[in-house]
């Protein structure tokens, strides 16, 4: 007995928001085997502002056909619930939810077959923290697409969602809205990325550091 | 020993949605011990239309402080994955989701003090069915609003969610997107409804029927 070969050509994976902590780290872990296209908002190989169809999907026209579909992308609102306005709360659905959410609706359709799409989520699904109701919401809606989606998708393609708690790059900046909360460092949750883009597993939420 | 008598008075309830299947159940089960205002988006004692901030703030002004805020209310879209844009995620998530914040976010202001908020979610929040992702998100994300707003809410007000599994009303109409469900009368549904609102806890999502 002798263990099959695993396919091991190089992909073609394009990462929106791939300036970001997050997006540096998965860009170095990926990039090692694969073809990388780094998008971010105004830097990198390519711009997409994910709030906008016109422009996500020029950026899949421009790229074309890609192996996998990784964000580490989206904002959210952050303010106490007792002045959040609905506006104010919409501003994170439309940009972290919707805005990711397009990436997949839009890119499914540009994805080679048994691709993957990759979006990015957060501990804060899971545990409240202080002025954090719309990070919360956003980021447990996300788990619920995930969950939709995988169930959906044809062709062999898969989709995840990286669910990492805080940073251990940002973790200074955060002090006081993750009292007590153990960080990670980005290079950790690059490897969840690759998990999800190189393994099999599908509708998965992998939570990183907690 | 013998026990201290409960609080027994009767509250001032507003039930948004309370024309439809739920929504007259729940109706059914407060008005026997409390005023209840019956709202609906065309029918009911007063009429609201949650995808609007100015016609909820209206709402409020109009029936003045209330001890319970009751939700049965909230639009999804239905629809395959492969063919679903932008625009059909966004209906599901401007209306059911921001639709029931815009409720909360509002209806704080109006509150008594140790009153409540109830919303509505559903089991497919867990369990993905055809055609059913923004439905999945949607409700996914209302447990994750619940979750976290329950540690911001001042003055002993508290937040709980509703989710049942597919109304024994609507089984047939629905066959097929529920195969194996087993189904729950309206009645049970509204018996957690009451047990959010005379109830002590908050932050929980009441699953009914699965």
């Amino acid at each position: 007995m002798e263990a099959h070969n695993l396919k091991e050509s190089a992909m073609k994976i394009v990462i929106i928001g791939a300036s970001g902590t997050v997006g540096r780290a998965v860009t170095e872990e990926l990039s090692r085997k694969h073809e990388v296209i780094r998008v971010g908002r105004t830097q990198g190989d390519e711009q997409v502002d994910i709030t906008s169809q016109a422009s996500v999907q020029a950026l899949f026209e421009k790229i074309g056909p890609v192996d996998a579909i990784v964000s580490a992308s989206g904002g959210l609102h952050f303010g106490p619930l007792a002045t959040m306005k609905d506006s104010d709360f919409d501003q994170g659905l439309q940009d972290k939810l919707l805005g990711q959410v397009r990436l997949a609706l839009t890119g499914q359709h540009y994805l080679n077959e048994g691709g993957s799409i990759t979006l990015i989520s957060g501990i804060v699904a899971h545990e409240p923290i202080a002025q954090g109701v719309n990070a919360t919401t956003v980021n447990a809606a996300l788990e619920g697409f995930v969950r939709a989606a995988a169930c959906e998708l044809p062709r062999g393609i898969r989709i995840n969602l990286i669910s990492p708690t805080v940073l251990t790059e940002s973790a200074e900046a955060y002090d006081g809205f993750f009292p007590g909360f153990e960080s990670v460092p980005a290079a950790t949750v690059a490897l969840a990325y690759r998990r999800s883009v190189e393994g099999v597993q599908s509708g998965r939420v992998y939570k990183v550091g907690y």
